[in-house]
């Protein structure tokens, strides 16, 4: 194998399928990185056998030449010192090498690295899955559901599923649901181009946050694909691949309330800061707990409480209040992470009592849906 | 007590005085930080006893008010809630109010904080340092002095007066040392106006890399003064004071070597960055090993090798080489601190042969000296 490659295009790459890729797996190969050098461009692969990443870099784009001299062949080099390797070399184009001994040679300027790679034939072969069941969608507004639902999975392992976000692509319309059981977050969004449908898809928190972290806003398109273990998101340059959560995902659309009897409509950022404020005295309990109180003439009173500390309260002026009075407590991390995730610049919230899970949304909207659960206080 | 305080002063102040807080201080009230109104204006103490930093927010300053309303007094508040609590706030001005019950109540818009403050009568006393026996430099020049010689001081507690920077001012020249036995880095000013001259001060690393930190290339001079054991670091709004090393620093003149066997001139910047790529396949060891070897046509060669991983090795064009042939063997570690710390394009180094100390200088410039032990390689 050999070929030169442009630097940049080598970080780039390299740095994508670095996601994928621990030092802590219990298959030894996949410590490594595996490089694949065809005719018609490179593809690097990284996988911890729960998720893997295939980069591919075409020899040439858009008539820009980004890897020449190329002859075919594969290698896989230890990942703990490539990146490295490659971020700090002297010059633009970078050489490498391999030769029938698995000996690695990177050229760069006046820069020689000699390594000892391991055989590409030993790297396990990604599942290969059919993409014709398959339907595209905007990278950002795939980021977006991403980021509106994965914060909400569950951290204990107590129930597997729950670490997942629950996809559904039925009657065009796809829908991610997480809930770690004190709270839901949810989002739906119309699909017009889908070939398939499903409902009890859960992929891992984990896969989806690398993924958020590695699409690329300048791709327009994702394609994914489902199986009965694996998803994959295909864009031009990436393929991402991760296994799905075995088991039955809860149905949670009993949770969301379909009555309200106290209904506030309130500005997203002027409340996310005062909850933020409430909650700074009691930084040390997991979730600490915020009270939420109605007043007259379209007030609201945030308090918190810390005994050993002091206390903090602020009142707020709000948009509207309709419906009965109310008292409620609930964490105020769940809340920030909550509003946090509605990117719309004002919310409803609909209580149904103290005791009730309360739902917020962006205003005139139900795509996006934040479900929390209060928390009891004596 | 009570004050109403620009809180833009009041977080620059607070973040200051934050760097001496530790949550782990032997003595209680000292996780707290300290609270004091005088009509001309607030200061802020932390310590952790080995430092103390007081900040000085003057109630007017170049016809600005950044203080109002003052009535005197002093209080302790726990330094672990405060400063969130100041950056958080919603409004540009704080009122901060203590009763006689050291009960504090923080206000901003329409937020209020009741915070358990502690008695300021039980904080300790700063010691008074006399301030006649003290002399000037300008705050960048002592940035860029204890940058060029704190990197170089003993991290390992077995012989403790290692781990601080040694002061010197004698016969109008002030020196900075530092060794950790293994390097020696060492800078010289001259300093016109001091009254006084000193030489066995020895000041704590750590209190050098805190001051480096807090000082504002803004304020121009500062005033510096020294007793047996502490040293007073004074800028217009910052009182910085420090305690001293206990213990005789070594002798180091005698470590400088007064020959040259071999002199080569170089380019900072390119030598740098070929011995950090040199160093890259031996991350793991502590002071990974490269090696340098003169060749002809001022050219020098760098090369490493870990067995395990692969080796590495590049050529470089050198401005000169004068003297003996020589390889020789140091930590890339310690040479990319070395050659961080000089702040000039070129450096020229002298080697007296494989087994004795190199030196690394300015082009033409002998203010700073930069020393390794080379390592043997077998």
């Amino acid at each position: 194998m050999k070929f030169i490659i442009q630097r940049d295009q080598l970080i780039a790459g390299v740095q994508d399928v670095m996601k994928a890729i621990s030092s802590r797996t219990v298959i030894p190969i996949l410590t490594g990185l595996k490089i694949e050098a065809k005719q018609h461009g490179i593809t690097l692969t990284g996988s911890d056998s729960d998720i893997s990443i295939e980069s591919y870099i075409p020899a040439e784009e858009n008539e820009i030449v980004n890897v020449e001299q190329i002859e075919e062949g594969s290698i896989v080099l230890q990942a703990k010192y490539f990146p490295d390797i490659v971020r700090k070399l002297p010059e633009k184009t970078v050489e490498i090498e391999s030769d029938d001994n698995l000996k690695v040679t990177i050229r760069s300027g006046k820069a020689e690295f000699n390594l000892n790679g391991q055989d590409a034939e030993e790297y396990p072969l990604l599942p290969k899955i059919q993409t014709e069941d398959s339907f595209e969608m905007p990278i950002d507004l795939l980021k977006s559901m991403i980021k509106q639902t994965v914060f909400a999975v569950s951290t204990m392992e107590t129930r597997p599923i729950l670490t997942g976000v629950n996809i559904k692509l039925e009657d065009n319309k796809l829908t991610f649901i997480a809930t770690d059981s004190h709270r839901l977050a949810s989002r739906e969004v119309p699909i017009s181009n889908a070939n398939t449908e499903f409902r009890n898809i859960v992929v891992p928190g984990k896969s989806l946050n690398e993924l958020n972290k590695i699409l690329d806003d300048a791709e327009e398109q994702v394609e994914i694909s489902v199986t009965n273990n694996q998803i994959l998101f295909r864009t031009r340059h990436l393929n991402f691949l991760s296994r799905l959560l075995d088991g039955n995902y809860p149905e949670t659309s009993r949770l969301i309330p379909d009555q309200s009897k106290t209904k506030i409509q309130v500005k997203t950022k002027e409340l996310l800061n005062t909850i933020d404020r409430a909650s700074l005295l009691a930084k040390e309990e997991r979730n600490n707990v915020v009270k939420l109180a109605t007043q007259g003439n379209n007030q609201i009173e945030i308090t918190s409480n810390s005994p050993e500390i002091g206390n903090v309260e602020e009142e707020m002026s709000i948009q509207s209040i309709d419906g009965e009075d109310l008292k409620i407590s609930f964490s105020s991390k769940y809340m920030i992470d909550a509003l946090k995730a509605i990117e719309y610049d004002e919310v409803t919230i609909d209580f149904t009592g103290a005791m009730r899970p309360f739902i917020i949304r962006p205003l005139n909207d139900t795509s996006i849906q934040q479900l929390i659960l209060p928390v009891r206080t004596y």
